[in-house]
Parts: C-alpha cells; structure tokens; sequence
C-alpha cells in the first residue's frame, strides 16, 4: 500500500502529450490479451497489435520507469495496472454533458463509457424544451445552473455536443466552472487556455485520413 | 492542367499511415489561416497552432515533395491545394451509413461532413422498423439491400453505429462490398484485411489520454 501511494504521487516530467495520448491505447490491448489469458508480451508482439515498431513502444513506456526485463518481455498485468495508475484510471470520473440534442442523448446512452469508469452524471441544455426532461436517469438541467452544478459535484470533466455555432461559449463556460478536460464533438477548432485539456471527436478528420489511400479508386 | 493531372498520379511511396493521419490536421489549420488572410506560413507558425516540433512538420511534409524555400516559409495557398490533392479531397465522396438509431441520426444531422466533400447517400439498418423510415432525406434500407446498393453506387466509404455486438459483423459485410474506408464508433476493436482502411471514433480513449493530467486533482 505504502509502494503503491508512492508510485501514485510519483511525479513524471515532461511527457510529451502525444506519448500521454497512445498510452490508452497501450492500456486496451493489454486489457485484450489479458481476456485471452497471455500474460507476458514483448514489444514486438505489441507492436505487431498496434501497428508500431517496438522501438517506439519501448521508448513510450521508458518514461515511467522500467516495465519489462531485457528478452523477457512484459507482464502482462503488471503492465496493465501500472498504465492504469499512470493515466488515473483507479478511480471512477464523474462527466458533465452540454448538448442533449440526438447527438447527446446518443452519448447518455452509449454503453461503453460506464464499464471504463467514466459516469455522466449531469447533462445541460440552453433549449428550455430540453429542461426538465429525463435522459437515461438524468435529468437536463438549464445553462443557468451550470456552475453552481459542476462546481458542486466537482466534476473535471466535461463532453460538449452542442452545435458547432454555440460550442467555443459553452466550453468558455466550462473552463470558469474549472473544468480541466473537455471532450468536444462539434466540428471547430476549439481553444482552452494550457491547464485545460481539450480532444475533438471530428469523423471528418478520420474521413480525410483515410481518403488518402482511396484515390486511385 | 496537364502539370495538375501529372502531379495527381504522382506515386507516392511508403509513407507512414501517422504521417498520413496528421496531413487532415495540417490542411485544416492552413484553411483557417488562409480564412485569416494568411499567406505565408513558417513551419515554426505551423508547429505552434499543432503543438508540434517544426521539424517534424517539415519531415512530414517532405515525403510529398518540396513546399517550401529555406527561410521563406510556405504559402498558404499552394500547401493547402497540394493537401487537398494528395488527400483525394479535391472530388466529393459517397458515404454509406450502417445503424439509424440514435448515434446514426445524429450523424446524418451532423453538419460538418457535406461541406468538406463527404456525402451520405446511403442509411441501412436491421431492424425493421427502421427500414422505409426517412432521416435527413435519406431513406433507409434493409440490411438485406446493403451488398446491391453500396455495388449499385460504387460507395468505398462506410461508416459503422451499430451496437457493439454486431459491429464487426457489419464491417465484414461492407468489406465484401468492396468498401475501402471504414469510420466505425463502437466502441470494439474491429479487425479489416490489409487494403481496406479502419478508423475507431472512441470517446473512451479520448478521456482516457485527459484523466492522465487530472490525476492529481
């Protein structure tokens, strides 16, 4: 317990975001090979999974701290937990939701959000339509209520799915109300000032990625 | 015109596909420069609005030629039209869709893909009472009719919200459609055989690689 705590406050400087951002990856396919009973992977064998070289995986984790023993690979579990402690995902996170139009009602009910520790627990809306109304046990709560809430329940964390039009305000609004990660899906360059987090869920993006190798179609 | 058309069937080789998924980024931010009255921009300008190292901006970009002049910087102009060309964004493209429900719905609504050339002519779902229904001026079809409208229409992009139980049954039809490009937002991690392409929409990833600058809150 006491190894534990120190390894929780361990503090580790200078990640760089993109390596912070291929770590839940990392996380998943170890949760899947851990299903299917393997438990010790090489760097190899990860990058095979995830489509990088094993250099880059090994260069990835070595900002945490030593993980496998040379030509012995990884544990699997070991390695999971770390991960899982690395990216604070001991714990559960309570999520607050502006935008319960089709797009946020989809999110509410979205089943792989709950089982990964991640709970809405509060949703908003600026239509007084919306208001009131119960959205998979929530009940939509008016853009006036929205920092007494998220300051009250000490939520961080936040998922907007408002229309494009409406959305730098809104996350505006989050980040006084002390949000510190927010996960936007209206396609805008949204800003946040350095502390606050931001990822854009954008399937244009994802569409543009892919077109690339579609042209000689 | 004849310079234009040599330089689109222009060979490119073995780029890395991370190369590739950064290039929507790139045309993006050179999009709102240019909206901006931007006409010259430096690979240090480029690296600060992406939050990446000029270097790698310019490694990334010189897989596809010479853009630049040393000290000069790029133009806007020239860049974003080079992108759109080796992206395939300069013809507009056919999307079929998997799945109406909630998500499905939001995503014909979704206002941000007609405008950069991503078209959904095609709504297919397997429940029947789905089916015959009107969405976004779309009728949706049978899962029956999927194998003869996506060849009818030549369609190479699908995208996939079904629930998770039947995503990758779904993603193996449409590979024997001949899709090439899949945009699949359950949350699983689906399988397709080398040529075809794969990208997860994944909120839980996206707050996974937040929670890891939250941990000490």
């Amino acid at each position: 317990m006491a190894r534990e705590k120190a390894e929780r406050s361990r503090v580790i400087p200078e990640v760089p975001e993109v390596v912070v951002m291929r770590l839940p990856l990392y996380l998943r396919t170890l949760v899947q090979l851990s299903q299917r009973g393997v438990e010790v992977v090489s760097s190899q064998q990860l990058g095979q999974q995830l489509q990088m070289t094993p250099a880059q995986i090994r260069k990835d984790l070595s900002y945490f701290g030593r993980f496998g023993r040379q030509g012995r690979g990884y544990s699997v579990k070991y390695l999971l937990e770390e991960l899982r402690q690395i990216l604070g995902l001991e714990r559960e996170w309570d999520v607050g939701l502006v935008g319960v139009g089709r797009l946020g009602r989809a999110i509410i009910s979205y089943a792989g959000m709950a089982p990964e520790g991640f709970h809405i627990v509060a949703a908003f809306d600026a239509d007084p339509r919306q208001v009131g109304q119960t959205v998979g046990g929530i009940t939509v709560q008016s853009m006036d209520h929205l920092q007494e809430s998220i300051k009250a329940t000490d939520t961080r964390i936040a998922i907007v799915a408002v229309p494009a039009a409406h959305a730098q305000e809104v996350i505006d609004r989050l980040v006084e109300c002390d949000v510190r990660a927010i996960l936007n899906y209206a396609p805008i360059p949204a800003l946040v000032p350095p502390p606050v987090k931001l990822r854009n869920i954008d399937p244009v993006l994802a569409l543009q990625s892919m077109t690339y190798y579609l042209r000689s179609l």
